[in-house]
């Protein structure tokens, strides 16, 4: 037996170990001395009330005959399905139910959309970017490319006509940079996506932090885009479901390649691969959508935006190039001093005890960057932010 | 850009949707009469009241700041990982908790577990089986080839020493026969694969069915299989998981193909496209290994074993020819009077006004079969199986 041999041609990612490794490092050397952490990408905050009420609801419900749950649709149950058609008929966009496939989060779907698409695509991903579309595609033996991000684009790279994609990644509000594209940028890629004949994987994670209503929140709100691209979303950071896991991809039924309809290829992989989310997730990831439950989940955003404030505002102040932090949860800053992003680390963790994530960990664009984010707690945000004006 | 074209050699799945087809038409033309479902694969009672009452507690430790839970491990958290290493160790079996994975379902670690293995490996697969196998093959584009069940051999197809395999696929007990390899009949298997430097992928999803001491639950009491299988186990069928979602792959460190430990490409398939189970769902599985818990899902366990014995007893007396039924919730029954399956499903469905699963669904084999499953009522079962001895 052969096993995959692209998994060979991975790299291994020592990012956050090394990170961990540092921090484990320098308390040992410095026993109580407090470590000021903005590097997390976890949320901090517990899940709303109405989620909560839900979930018991939910568990109650399993533990009566006449009410038990087994299998449920692989693409999942319909109450949270309408729900989040509903969702977007709020923002104007029309989505009908069965274009909405309920996944145990963003992550594993925009690894296993892969199965449905040839392994002869071509594949361009922006960088710096959230290293899983890179090693899912080198697992699968993909030709990949990189959008460069850089100041000059502030981290928004734009698509060129003389380069030929046929699969394009874009996440917007971006992880690591913060940085938002507006309906024109978004235009752009959806025209030079349709004119390929490309598909976008579009990752939304983050569009629940956008405030500026000037800005999109899904690429179905940019005309075209139902014949060029899936939407991948996610309750993780818009109702702190990263323990609890639950997301949903958008495939439009005008979406087709080979003449084939990408919704029944998918909807194919998901109901051979995959057996639907927890019934008692799906209860609680429905009452986000409760008039209760979307105002908790709203005060939780706004909780982190302001801690995504008060650092934004603090490297204004000291006059640090950065981008991001008012329409995401994560700020991106260019590393004073000319240091690299892993100098800069060893420099905060050392001098102000403030830990965050080397930005040439999500690509070689990220090098001589620096990411802090706003999941943390008020104080701790306020603190690290104190120090880091203090030695920066 | 191309899509995945092995997806149009998929066969489309008309099994379950013709036989709820079946149903509905016979029941608008006979309303009021009622139709007794022996076809049906899904758990019908509750979670027991252990796993309720964990649930409950995770989900009050999910709404407080000082006990919430963000992202877990992807392979599953340590409390449930170790406890399931003990219930190994009580079949004096030695497992690591560091060579299991917790997963949301077999089925979707069955289908998963292809992305590390090399699509040219080829593929023997029993017949009949659980159609997944050979779907998630197709997708990959492997070469298949079946290894035949019948009467003569019990539905339990023994090795080809002149064949040559890279995967081949075990289910014990197995759906949708019932029957269970014993020890000698899995060690042949074993020498077989591990002679061959084949890869056994073990579903073991029905384990908790075995009453009989002298069969094994776990591929691993069998010398040598940890060179050479993987096992696949869930909680569905065992407590009920159905639409919980939670089961585990077992990787023993010990599984080496091309120089590569299996177990390192597993962990890191799943770490970049996976993002673990649910904290809630992991606690309620935990407290399937409680004292408490482990006592009420047997009592549930003998519940439908005791529709089995029943069916089975049954179908003893009319002296029809049936394997499964004993450690298995399976009942797999020769169509009496030379009919095919879909013959028989109509016999029964409109004389006995029974539902069962024309065998014929599962592969060529099983043409000429029909399945019968333990996981109804008491009542259904008891009124069904004495409808068929009327009718048949």
């Amino acid at each position: 037996m052969k096993i995959n041999g692209n998994f060979l041609n991975l790299k291994d990612s020592y990012l956050f170990s090394t990170v961990a490794k540092k921090i484990k490092e320098f308390q040992s050397a410095n026993p109580g001395v407090k470590v000021y952490r903005l590097g997390i990408g976890d949320v901090t905050l517990p899940l709303v009330p109405a989620v909560i009420e839900a979930m018991h609801k939910a568990v109650d419900e399993m533990g009566r005959k006449e009410t038990f749950r087994g299998y449920g649709p692989e693409q999942g149950h319909d109450f949270l399905r309408d729900a989040i058609a509903n969702y977007y008929a709020d923002k104007k966009v029309k989505i009908s139910s069965d274009e909405i496939f309920i996944s145990d989060g963003a992550k594993s779907d925009l690894g296993n959309i892969l199965d449905i698409l040839d392994p002869s695509d071509k594949v361009l991903i922006p960088d710096p970017v959230y290293p899983a579309y890179v090693d899912t595609n080198i697992m699968a033996g993909r030709k990949i490319d990189t959008a460069l991000g850089n100041q000059a684009n502030s981290f928004k790279p734009m698509p060129d006509e003389n380069y030929k994609a046929d699969i394009i990644y874009i996440c917007s509000p971006n992880n690591p940079t913060g940085s938002v594209y507006n309906y024109e940028e978004l235009k752009a890629w959806v025209d030079y996506a349709n004119r390929q004949k490309a598909l976008i994987i579009f990752d939304c994670a983050y569009e629940a932090f956008v405030g500026d209503e000037s800005l999109p929140t899904s690429i179905f709100q940019i005309e075209g885009a139902r014949t060029c691209a899936i939407e991948f979303c996610s309750f993780s950071k818009t109702a702190g479901f990263t323990g609890t896991r639950c997301g949903y991809t958008v495939v439009p039924q005008e979406l087709v390649f080979d003449g084939v309809k990408v919704n029944s290829l998918w909807n194919r992989r998901q109901c051979t691969k995959f057996n639907g989310v927890p019934y008692i997730v799906q209860r609680g990831a429905e009452a986000v959508f409760s008039k209760e439950g979307n105002r908790q989940i709203r005060e939780n955003i706004a909780y982190y935006k302001e801690n995504a404030r008060i650092i934004h505002e603090a490297l204004e102040k000291k006059g640090i190039w950065h981008i991001g932090g008012v329409n995401s949860p994560y700020i991106w800053l260019k590393c004073p001093d000319g240091m690299t992003s892993w100098e800069y680390f060893d420099h905060l963790l050392t001098k102000a005890h403030v830990v965050g994530t080397p930005g040439a960990g999500f690509g070689e664009m990220g090098e001589g960057y620096f990411r802090l984010t706003a999941f943390g707690d008020r104080e701790t945000t306020q603190e690290a932010v104190k120090r880091i004006l203090e030695f920066s």
